[in-house]
C-alpha cells in the first residue's frame, strides 16, 4: 500500500518546514493521532507555543512540543540536502509505519488561494482564516515542480489506484494538477476508484461543500465528479458513493462511471472494512 | 548603557536562527538566566529536545522549550525581513531589558575554527566537541559584513568603551575583526578600558587559557594584551586586572597601558560594584 500525498498545504513557519498532510497520515497510521483535537499528536503539550504567544510571536498555527520535534527534524534534514521523500521515509520508519508514504513532489509546490481578502497560502486560508473567506481561484506556486519518480512508478505499477475522499479542490487538485499524474490515471482509468468526499449533501470534513458551491458545482457526488472531469479530464473509472447518495448512481452511470454504493463513513472498524472491500472489489 | 554583541557564535540549526550571545545577555539582564545550568532560561523544560532525540535528530545543541520560543520568534521575524537588531530590540522590550543590545552586524558573519578535525563552526567546536580539540586558526565566514550603524554610533558617542572579560580569540576577535570597530577604538584609545579575562593563570570561563597557549601567548593579562595588540593594533588605553595578577602591572605599564588593579571576579554584588567603579573611574 502506497500513499501519494499532497504537499500543497506545506508551510514554512518560524523557519520550520511543516508538512501537515504527511504528518497527519504518519501520526494516524502510527496510532499517535490526537483524537480529542482531531489533528496533531496524542499526549501533546504546548510549552513552546505558550511562550511564543507571550513573546508576541505568530501563534495562530498550533505546534505542540512533540509535533515540533518532527518539524525540527525535517527542517534540519532538508537543510542538509535530504528530500521530503527521504525525510518522510525516516519518520515513518521511526514510527513503525508500514504503508509507504510518498510526497507527490520533492520540489517547491504550494497551494495559493485567491480569496476575497487577496491571495494567501493554504494554512493562512485554512487555519488563520478558519476557511471562512470566499475563494475565487486556486493556483499553485511552483517552479516546474515534477512528480517524484517513486510516485509515478507506484501509479503505473499498482493493481488499483484509489482516490481518497479528500477535498477535491484543496487536496485532490494539488495532486491531479501534475500532467504526469493525470496521464497515469487516464491511462489506467478502469483501475481508478474514487470515494466521494460528499455524503448526504455535505463534506465529510472541512470546506469542500462550501467550495464546490463557490465554484458553481452541486454539493453531491455528481458535483465532485463534474468538477474533477472539468479540471482534470477522464481519469476515474469507478465512483464509490454512500448509501445516503444512492439517488446519484443513475446520473453517474449516465456520465460513464461504474458506481458502487456502500457505507463510506469510516466511523467503525466494520465500516472501514466494508469500504476497503468495496474499493478493492 | 549599550552593549555591542558578538554574533559569530550564531548558528542555523533545525531551520532556526539561534543567537546564543544575544540571548544569554538578554536572559541574564532580565533575571531569567538558568543558574543551575549556567546557560539558558530558568524554569526550563525539555520536551521538544527529548522527542527530537527519540526521532534520531541532532540533539547535541540543547534547546529548552522556553528557549525554543525565542528562536521560533526570531526566525519568523528574520524571514519576514526584520534585522537581527530589530528582533533583539523586540525581545529585550518583551523581557523588560533596559540595556540596549546591538548585534555588531546584521549581516552574515560566522566564526569558523580550523581545528585538528578540520574546519567547523563555533557551536560545533564549543558544544559538540566540548572545546577540546586543537585550534590552528580562527577565521570568519562572511560576505562583506558591515558594522551596524547604531553600533558605530555608540562607539563614537559613548563616554567610555569597556571591553568585557570575554574570550579574546572567540568573543572579542569577532568584534575587533571589523576595521570600523578597530578604527573607532584606536581613535578613542584613552576611553577604552579592557577587563582581563585571565585571572590567576586561568580563564574566568571557557577555553581562553587553552587557546592563548595554542596560539603562542602567555596565559596572563600580558598575554591577552599582546594577542590583542598583535591582531588588532593599539586600541586599548587601560587594562583592569585582578589583584591576583598585580605582578603584571609593571609589564603592562611598560607596554604603554594604564593599569587598574582590583577584584575583577563578579562573584558578589559588592565585587560587581567595585569593578564597575574601577572601569568608570
Amino acid at each position: 500500500l502506497t500513499a501519494i500525498v499532497n504537499v500543497g498545504d506545506d508551510i514554512v513557519l518560524h523557519g520550520l518546514t511543516i508538512c501537515p498532510d504527511l504528518d497527519t497520515i504518519t501520526y494516524t497510521l502510527a496510532g499517535l493521532n490526537n483524537e480529542e483535537l482531531g489533528w496533531g499528536l496524542t499526549g501533546e503539550t504546548w510549552r513552546v507555543m505558550s511562550e511564543l504567544r507571550e513573546l508576541g510571536g505568530e501563534a495562530w498555527f498550533g505546534l505542540g512540543d512533540r509535533d515540533l520535534a518532527t518539524h525540527l527534524y525535517r527542517s534540519e534534514r532538508l537543510r542538509n540536502g535530504a528530500t521530503k521523500a527521504e525525510v518522510t521515509k525516516e519518520l515513518c520508519a521511526r514510527h513503525g509505519v508500514a504503508v509507504e508514504l510518498i510526497p507527490v513532489t520533492n520540489d517547491i509546490f504550494e497551494t495559493v488561494l485567491d480569496t476575497e481578502l487577496g491571495p494567501m497560502g493554504f494554512q493562512d486560508y485554512f487555519v488563520k482564516n478558519h476557511h471562512s473567506v470566499t475563494v475565487n481561484a486556486i493556483t499553485f506556486n511552483q517552479d516546474n515542480a515534477a512528480v517524484s519518480r517513486p510516485a509515478l512508478d507506484a501509479l503505473f505499477s499498482s493493481e488499483r489506484i484509489v482516490i481518497a475522499p479528500s477535498n477535491p479542490l484543496l487536496s485532490l487538485a494539488p495532486l491531479l494538477h501534475f500532467p504526469d499524474v493525470r496521464a497515469a490515471l487516464a491511462n489506467r482509468r478502469q483501475d481508478v476508484v474514487a470515494v466521494s468526499p460528499i455524503v448526504g449533501g455535505s463534506a465529510i470534513k472541512g470546506p469542500a461543500d462550501r467550495l464546490l458551491g463557490e465554484f458553481g458545482y452541486a454539493v453531491s457526488p455528481v458535483g465532485v465528479a463534474r468538477y474533477l472531469y472539468d479540471h482534470f479530464g477522464t481519469i476515474i473509472g469507478t465512483w464509490v458513493i454512500d448509501e445516503a447518495d444512492a439517488a446519484y448512481e443513475e446520473e453517474l452511470v449516465s456520465l460513464g462511471y461504474n458506481v458502487a454504493v456502500t457505507t463510506t463513513m469510516m466511523t467503525t472498524p466494520e465500516n472501514e472494512e466494508r469500504l476497503a472491500k468495496a474499493v478493492l472489489s
